[in-house]
């Protein structure tokens, strides 16, 4: 039987709070470049005190995921959590404006953290250093998991953030039982190499057991093999996932499936905000997957949706990405 | 004795929620394409509901002015009011991130009302069509207007939109005469020509009794003396004001000082929103005005500060003004 759902994303809700910094700041507030750190709500005050004039949009890597294949009309729910506070309010309502199902409770007015937002930094060369207070994103729970919403989906799609979390391994196991038992399928992006430091082993066990479409890019595949030869690391994982795709910037995208490497180039934009990129090649490639393209195909919608989002500030989608396909004749 | 302060801005504090939209969208709510409408907090909600996924900025009138003018490097202070909310909060730290003084009481955390909002609806030409809940934005009382400020700046530039309010009459003219009583002078924006129809009579006194500068566009203006000829409506402003400067779009600004008119060039720019092109170009004029430029050279500042806020979304400078303004051999 045919499910209602295509894709269900599970990920930290958070509204991001873009700004432009000089690289001294960065390096004066002790700020790691291109990466994502995870900081406190004093952490995040002051240096919301000591950051320029920014804009708010809605992120949530996951959640930007599910926003660029629902902006494709494909079928999506997305879980995560959010407070019933105004940040929250601007979160849901951009997701469901988008077309994504956006079902997951809201932590009550009085709990004691507020919605999750991701302090992104764009730096003169259009690096993004993202510095992040989870807030309440942090309690998703088994709770949170509709077995039969994960069970109405052809794929789920994990997170690699959300394993910052005291609950969160259990509600990806709930997530991954209901939606295998169902005959679904799992996808999981490792997210930031310093995330995969510090959950190399679950995540190398839930690549082993789990995972039949595994996302990552380059730092992230080398960090999780330990080697810093991308060929070698990317050979282990193809031995132990059905389908690799591992982003590589400027080069584009590699994808392996058993023996087997295609490799997908990267569209020529100009480069104006990194912020969203793996997100959105994740969106392009899953649209590919659950529309029945063949890997180098997914790929490359992986790219031309990654190329938008970088050639705007913030990491949702602006462009109309089913014209922007059919403008690279993917489509 | 030299004054601490050069301008200070008072108007509506309000966060921006900007979207895309179809004229469809437009005519089928019932929004009237190009102006301002204030609505209520559950039209807000209503509209809200139906619009797409949206970014947030902020904004207000008179504080995209003032923001402009701090990031000239100008000593400004502004004067509005916003909740202890999560909206109130990005705003105090957009204006005061971009060196304004911004010391407005917050409305506490229990009041009935919310920090204010301005759903600015872009269309495909350009356009922007602005719905207004004003929340606590309407409750700024005589009381929040601090006299030693006023008597402390060269000049005070009143938002027409803060005309809308209960008690918003007694604030300007508090801040009017501690203003003009310590010899400082008095710019007026006409911000809307709707905001004109319903105010006129107020507008009309405060020009002729205390204006020493007027800001407004040609629609307003035309609103303002009930007449279809720009030209006309100009000299019978000229003959009430000591110098008015009236935005016409495309066609640049037109300075009048007593008999004597004067006629600044647009900067051509790709045109991606027109929200803020008014604000931008009283902050590029006043900028002028009081580094003592001619109303010529004023009108030629506030004309490329104006290019540079419609080149992007949303209504506070992004590229750096100063520069902006070398490069046009105007500094």
């Amino acid at each position: 039987m045919s499910k209602s759902l295509k894709v269900v994303g599970i990920g930290n809700a958070m509204v991001d709070i873009l700004s432009h910094v000089e690289d001294d700041f960065l390096a004066d507030n002790g700020i790691k470049k291109g990466i994502m750190t995870l900081i406190d709500r004093d952490r995040a005050t002051h240096l919301y005190d000591h950051i320029g004039p920014s804009m708010e949009i809605s992120g949530g890597s996951a959640a930007n995921t599910i926003a660029g294949l629902a902006a494709l009309g494909i079928a999506t729910a997305y879980v995560g959590k959010v407070k019933d506070d105004q940040l929250g309010e601007i979160f849901c309502h951009d997701l469901r404006a988008q077309g994504a199902q956006f079902d997951t409770a809201l932590a009550p007015a009085d709990h004691a953290a507020e919605t999750g937002r991701c302090m992104v930094m764009v730096s003169a060369d259009h690096e993004r250093s993202m510095n992040t207070y989870l807030g309440v994103s942090e309690f998703l729970t088994p709770d949170d998991i509709d077995v039969a919403q994960m069970a109405d989906t052809d794929w789920i799609y994990l997170e690699g953030y959300r394993f910052d979390g005291p609950e969160s391994h259990a509600a990806f196991a709930k997530a991954i039982k209901a939606c295998k038992d169902a005959g679904g399928k799992v996808s999981l992006t490792l997210s930031d190499p310093f995330c995969v430091e510090r959950h190399r082993d679950a995540f190398r066990k839930m690549i082993k057991n789990d995972v039949d479409l595994l996302f990552c890019n380059e730092h992230e595949m080398r960090a999780m093999y330990e080697t810093d030869d991308l060929s070698i690391a990317l050979r282990l994982a193809a031995a132990e996932v059905e389908t690799v795709a591992c982003t590589t910037g400027a080069d584009g995208a590699y994808v392996w499936q058993g023996d087997e490497e295609f490799h997908a180039h990267a569209t020529e934009v100009q480069i104006v905000d990194v912020t969203g990129a793996g997100d959105l090649f994740a969106a392009g490639f899953l649209f590919g997957v659950v529309t029945g393209r063949d890997p180098l195909a997914s790929g490359q919608l992986g790219c031309v949706a990654a190329g938008e989002i970088i050639s705007h500030i913030g990491a949702r989608p602006e462009a109309d990405l089913t014209e922007l396909f059919k403008k690279h004749d993917l489509l």
